[in-house]
């Protein structure tokens, strides 16, 4: 990785931090860089979008979700031990399902039909940004080519998930009519499986990150992955937020 | 791929085949290049090898099994469609299983203690010839590479696997002392399990390859695989049925 993409504010770690240190560090990254922050996450769960711009939400970060099963895929091709490749085959299980029907991605479609959208569109990802498909993919290349311990290390954003989904949820009953127990499924089901699913990462992390240069790897997957999500939030909000940038060939709302 | 890699001994497909013709061009290149025709295999199933040469197949073996769940993850990385995806993923629980104890590659261990092998050292994959390896990651990144028809096309070996493990099992019952229901397990579970997988995988092909291109990319690939396959065997064959080609860190199995 370019040192572009290496800058957490911080000097190159030279010795070793403690396993807590280096915890502590992981949250400090999330308390700066987590797009819960963002501002576009503030004007959603605030009731501050139209339909449209919660619409194109939905449908860009589709790419995102159908991109975290592969992205989990190309995980496991990394792993050589069965005990661990079992283990995070159990991600996988949670997006995909066990049948037609079931599992994250069919209750992000149900959300997707909640607001309005029509699920063989989002489906075919064709009306998502090309920033949001740059920035999914770099994540599954991640995964793919960087060491095991960083690849499991960029899924540590979890760690600030449980929150988000509850400020979402919160926000969204509270502001918009497509909210419901039916809708909004997908992120209640998350609170269930993300802290699990973070335990054994955050834990198999603190493990095998011991020296300077893997713990600095480590600190870099998450900023890298921080910036993975934050930068859909910017495209979304450069073309849907600010009025006349939706780019050629994405999504245009229907007016109001 | 270059063109030392695509040679079946036909010239590149100009027109399109029907989906019967590419059928049984399929089953030619198993009829010509299965490993089933390797005269280690021949050895082997005809009671000719002693324990140790018996040792480094199923050691050397246990690599390229152990890769197979990495390889359908690989593949599965590339897949889009979540019920392809869904579907794929039942080959990773054959070989993984779903909990610790249970799966093909437990099964390939309890052959491996039944023919005198460490499970620790065979699972460490320290033994096994690096021809083995180099192998084995080629196919790896072989279906993590290209396009995803070809990496489908590429598991279509599993059409000829049948009358292999049938020979197999056969062959090993009647020739060594090893040999029963519990260490041939893995064999008889690949008879139910095969069979499923690859009908699938040529229903996939047979629909999707229609174009002269897209249907050499089929026919490549599967010669690919044959040559993954047998590569294996010339390795096992050079090091330890001629004697004294053990290369320097490779197993070496107990004088007799």
């Amino acid at each position: 990785m370019g040192d572009c993409l290496r800058r957490d504010g911080n000097m190159p770690l030279t010795k070793a931090l403690t396993s807590e240190e280096l915890e502590r560090r992981l949250h400090t990254i999330g308390a700066e860089r987590y797009h819960d922050k963002h501002p576009f996450h503030q004007k959603l769960h605030g009731g501050a979008l139209n339909q449209g711009q919660v619409q194109a939400w939905v449908l860009n970060r589709f790419c995102y979700q159908n991109a975290i099963p592969r992205k989990d895929a190309a995980l496991m091709s990394q792993i050589t031990d069965v005990d661990l490749r079992r283990e995070w085959r159990g991600r996988i299980e949670d997006h995909d399902g066990n049948r037609s029907g079931e599992g994250g991605l069919e209750r992000w479609l149900v959300l997707a039909e909640g607001v309005g959208l029509d699920r063989n569109y989002v489906s075919s990802t064709d009306g998502a940004l090309p920033a949001t498909k740059f920035a999914v993919e770099a994540y599954v290349r991640f995964v793919r080519e960087r060491p095991l311990l960083e690849a499991i290390a960029s899924s540590l954003t979890e760690l600030f998930a449980p929150n988000i989904h509850r400020q979402r949820i919160a926000g969204l009953l509270e502001h918009y009519a497509f909210a419901n127990d039916d809708t909004l499924s997908y992120f209640r089901k998350r609170l269930e499986e993300a802290p699990k699913d973070v335990e054994f990462g955050l834990d198999y992390v603190l493990r095998h990150a011991r020296e300077p240069s893997q713990q600095q790897g480590v600190i870099d997957a998450l900023v890298f992955k921080t910036g993975v999500l934050w930068a859909q939030l910017d495209a979304l909000y450069h073309a849907y937020v600010e009025p006349g940038h939706i780019p050629p060939g994405a999504f245009v709302p229907d007016k109001e």
